[in-house]
């Protein structure tokens, strides 16, 4: 039995460290949507700094879909250190997630060539809201075969279960707002960590009950 | 004898990261086929979405990859969890193995572009097949030179030895069938499990002997 | 809390390996901004050496980006090798400085092709510069939070801490050169090992006063 | 110094994985190389046959150079399984190999587009001897150091030491061939398992009385 103790922990190793790589390969792929701009003839020093500014929205598509890519990445890791052991349901539930998550840069590129339209900021939104609810489940999978270690504190368990709602949500407020044309809709995602803490602070009698 | 058991313990946990990373920059790497529809003019929100029903078959056609690599990566996982140790031939069959895996985003590309052309089709399912023969192969080496754990059971080790022939089976049909002009031969993909579920179901008389 | 103790070592080498596969993928992705030269009708051995001779600045800018950022690895390496456990803090501070390793083949690639202009060189450098700055703020956190292994020697903190200094150091002046006009100013770059041992014999007494 | 040799094994594990990744990302990339053919209105089998065989070149550079690295990764992994410890001048010729294995998917383009070409292939072979060389100097080096463990076989580090040889030594011929004029020299690749198997069997008496 210990023998098999370890293996499951190996298990577990080897799925996060292939998570791992897809997430760095993600997060990684994102850069190369920035395109060097041509300049022909006009190779001058300020002629390269106005074809700069025009690639600003690209380099700020890539600094928020880092950023949004880190912090779920940080979010996995989490989970992943509390999970022991692994089954079938979970190895299925995480490659979903990774669906999403290896999906990123094509929503990145389409939202740093049309950031102007509604549509691409919405299916960029989308698509982070789609990697959140993977999320949710994946978490709630662990939860229901209570693959975790034993002194595992169900607090902690409880709270993440709620935090992992905060990406889809407010995605899914970005992309409707988005859609409906409102401007600078995108300026939502900096509120994931607020409503990240909401959520924590959330229903804390509930969770002392069960504690 | 210790050191050297460890030394083999490493040996096996560096071949499966390595293995790990192909699967992942491979699986990573398809969403680079699905390129952003380039507008001009016609940037609006409905000559967005129209572009984008345009690009729906590779979206498909990555979802169907990704799944199908993500099998074939769940496959390797549970083989090698089982293996303890590792010998040079076992070394170049895995890496044969990822040859096939490392070559998976061009039919993927291929049949992106030419979805309705068998022959496209055809190559991208022998493709799978052959990694599938690969990784038969892979198995069937380590059963010959019994490099598993002392204590692995020796069902699983049969169950797994008929489950790795789903893969090449379905392709391999699904091959033939669009090659000679069968519509939605594609969908044949999708019995891959029931076949494994099949295969896994045939000569439990004769596993039962043999354990 | 042993178990726990087992969860922070967990937790710290995932981190490594998260950040050893952005770093190799960067790393990696350089090459892919050395492109064939298209020949045509010339496609003789002499023609093919004229254009190749034509991508030697290509060659040089892959050289010179894969040695700064082996070097950032190495020390990112020697870093984690000292710290045994990790906050939150620290997490994102890795992030941020694997942002800036994450964007670097962006301004490798306009270094390539634009190294006569002072404004590409400079951008060039203050990327390495940022990342810097980031991986001294990493490190000042794991300083204050003593993240640090019991038996760590005092000593080998604070030098590493003045060592981090080397590459912002070295290159803000050759950013601050490049963008004066100053000619062949990303030689400076070779400086970085003599800046990092200066900054390493620097203030001997404070260190021995402090151990 | 028991925590001191924990810490070595998790410096030199680091290094591994960071190769591995470098190796893997490499070996993956080749595929980039292989361009799906745009046939336009003549996307029928037939025409897709004629067009697939026209990339027939890529397809079979692809393979060579998968099994080149995929061997060039084998013998890095059994170098690594030996060596114990590591220092900074090791950390540093590794850097330099993995700078060569980084390198090669542009000759690899390099070849595949222009293999007719003495020249393009002469670069190919070198860039693969390039790489033989910085591999025998970072095992020399480790020889020098002693960096190995305890228990290891001197025969075994001897024969690495010489079987190390057979890549750059073939290469080299089958550059200078090339270069030469002479048509498949390439084929001399297939040689390298024979010439490593000739080094193997050189020199007993030597070794033996080493030992």
């Amino acid at each position: 039995m210990k023998e098999s103790k370890k293996r499951d922990h190996l298990a577990m190793e080897r799925m996060m460290y292939f998570s791992d790589a897809v997430f760095a390969i993600a997060i990684t792929l994102l850069v190369i949507e920035i395109k060097v701009p041509s300049l022909g003839r006009e190779a001058t020093n300020p002629g390269l700094a106005v074809a700069l500014a025009g690639i600003i929205p690209q380099v700020f598509g890539f600094v928020v879909s880092f950023l949004l890519i880190g912090q779920m990445w940080i979010e996995h890791h989490r989970m992943c250190l509390i999970i022991e052991s692994l089954d079938r349901g979970l190895l299925w539930r995480n490659l979903l997630l990774l669906l999403f998550v290896a999906f990123l840069p094509f929503p990145t590129a389409l939202m740093s060539e049309y950031h102007e339209l509604g549509l691409a900021v919405s299916l960029y939104a989308l698509s982070f809201a789609a990697q959140g609810v993977a999320k949710a489940s994946f978490w709630r999978h662990a939860v229901r075969r209570k693959l975790f270690a034993h002194d595992v504190e169900w607090n902690e368990v409880l709270r993440i279960g709620r935090r992992v709602w905060a990406t889809p949500l407010t995605c899914g407020c970005v992309a409707g707002l988005a859609i409906l044309g409102v401007p600078f809709a995108y300026a939502g995602f900096a509120l994931i960590p607020l409503v990240a803490l909401l959520l924590d602070r959330m229903l804390p009698k509930t969770s002392a009950a069960a504690a």
